[in-house]
């Protein structure tokens, strides 16, 4: 048996809406336990009003809600009954549980993983956002904003935390390629021609730099930046799709196909970035989630919790 | 009558193809002269060969070829008698012609244009490029990739070009964004961030920090960012529409409007980067050229001439 953790608040929508996902996960998965965090009341009538049981949901009580507009470190300090910090209190207690679930602010996530769970290594923890190709193969883009202006050693420990990710997802021998402005070698800000440098003398995997279109045509498995590029490398992903979608539309192009594939790029619902490199993976949805989005990074979670992911970390950074 | 100079060499395709688009655009254009810069004798006989003929093109013999393999500042100093050089030599020399075309390597360009042409004041030219969004509008992204480590000063300096460009396309009060990971001002990268606060206090026209996504759904004519971001941002927007339209194509969605949409986001074949702070607009197409990008570069060139478009950056830095 699998448990994880899930924080229902601090979203836009309402706790009970993304409960609902949260129903839904445990009851396609036998495997799966999960304490729900959040307002314990209104979890438990809102279980009744749907007539659904289980012995394996059990909800944490929390009076509190860490929103976007909280001062992360303050919060911390003030809402120590918040869902966010209970849950990642329980994760603290509790060893058997193996990760953590939030759709609730990026900062705060990090201050209370930091304070709570601590790092593995010297590591600093980055977020990790798994895409696709048009062929369904899947890579990784790492940091994808935790880490906004980083020395090159950091995007060296970003790649093997994205080496140990995709092993845990099946890939046996990730490919790791550095974003740049150029594919040669020579090319890229100061801190990327270094990073080059640096993963060329220390990661076997690594194949060289990769430009922003060769990520969607290229092989590499973990694409390697800092936060701020990575973050532009996402959100310019999803904006260039949605308008090519919106273009197709007017052009009178329609049906499910371009529905499906509009909602492929929707992050808001599909997506989840992965916090690695506390000592408990942590999957953080998008503060717009939907019940779906609850139930796509619960399933995440629980592939991460099976595949023992940090233990794949930690082996990529001790070399064992 | 507006005097362009064309480079017809150093491009993967023969100079003979690229001058069939230069052919058409003095066909379609009573008030264009182009000097095309090439092997001479092989560029009059594809005319002949064409049966074409026209007062308003004269030929620059070039015995050399700059490449994509050569050192910017050697080739500078060995191929005088290369087609770009030729070229950029003569708009030195003729203060009558508007703007410099070519398909030739960036650094090289880069060196010829600030060894002979100079700059505007003291500014760091940069490689403006121009998209579009869903509905149309154009906006426009700088630096797409001269300027790979910048200061914040610099970033001022790009959102000044940026406005003078957008105002010579026809936009009387062109707003600008700054590119982020994130839309508050406290958002960004070190540089960033400072350059956020410059902006607030040099550029009336700054409307605030913008994210990867709201390039394409929001409002901002000029997207200023340093050239190692403008580069991840144009080409993952390359990449992504494209993987998206792959992914339709698989699901068995095709037709005109498909083909269409892949041209456009293809920018091989439409794109030109306008290179500005130099003191003459240069028009930049890709190395993957074909005589439809010369087409359309060409014609870019002469309504940036026709607009004046260095008038209008000088106006920006002066204030006059």
């Amino acid at each position: 048996m699998i448990k994880i953790a899930v924080d229902l608040q601090g979203a836009d929508r309402p706790q009970t809406e993304l409960a609902e996902g949260a129903f839904r996960a445990v009851r396609d998965n036998e495997d799966l336990f999960l304490y729900l965090c959040g307002g314990r009341q209104e979890l438990e009538t809102c279980m009744k009003e749907q007539g659904f049981t289980s012995e394996r949901i059990e909800f944490v009580d929390a009076s509190q809600v860490i929103t976007n507009s909280d001062d992360p470190a303050e919060a911390f300090k003030e809402k120590k009954d918040s869902s966010l910090i209970r849950g990642m209190q329980l994760c603290k207690d509790d060893p058997e549980i193996g990760g953590f679930v939030t759709c609730g602010p990026t900062g705060a996530i990090f201050v209370s993983a930091l304070m709570l769970l601590g790092r593995i290594a010297r590591v600093s923890p980055m977020l990790l956002v798994e895409l696709s190709r048009p062929d369904g193969t899947p890579f990784c883009v790492v940091d994808c904003g935790a880490n906004v202006d980083c020395r090159a050693e950091k995007l060296v420990d970003f790649a093997r935390m994205g080496i140990a990710y995709m092993k845990a997802a099946g890939v046996s021998e990730p490919k790791v390629g550095l974003l740049s402005n150029g594919a040669e070698d020579g090319k890229g800000s100061a801190v990327v021609k270094s990073a080059n440098k640096l993963l060329r003398e220390q990661i076997p995997q690594f194949t060289g730099n990769v430009e922003g279109s060769g990520v969607f045509t290229g092989s590499a498995d973990v694409i390697v930046c800092d936060g701020f590029s990575g973050n532009i490398l996402l959100k310019t992903t999803e904006g260039a799709a949605k308008a090519a979608i919106a273009e197709l539309r007017a052009m009178g192009v329609s049906g499910e196909a371009v529905d499906k594939l509009y909602a492929k790029y929707d992050h808001n619902i599909q997506g989840g970035a992965v916090l690695l490199g506390t000592k408990l993976p942590i999957i953080k949805g998008h503060g717009a989630a939907a019940s779906q989005t609850v139930y796509n990074i619960i399933k995440a979670a629980y592939k991460l919790a099976v595949n023992r992911i940090n233990e794949k970390i930690e082996r990529e950074f001790t070399g064992a």
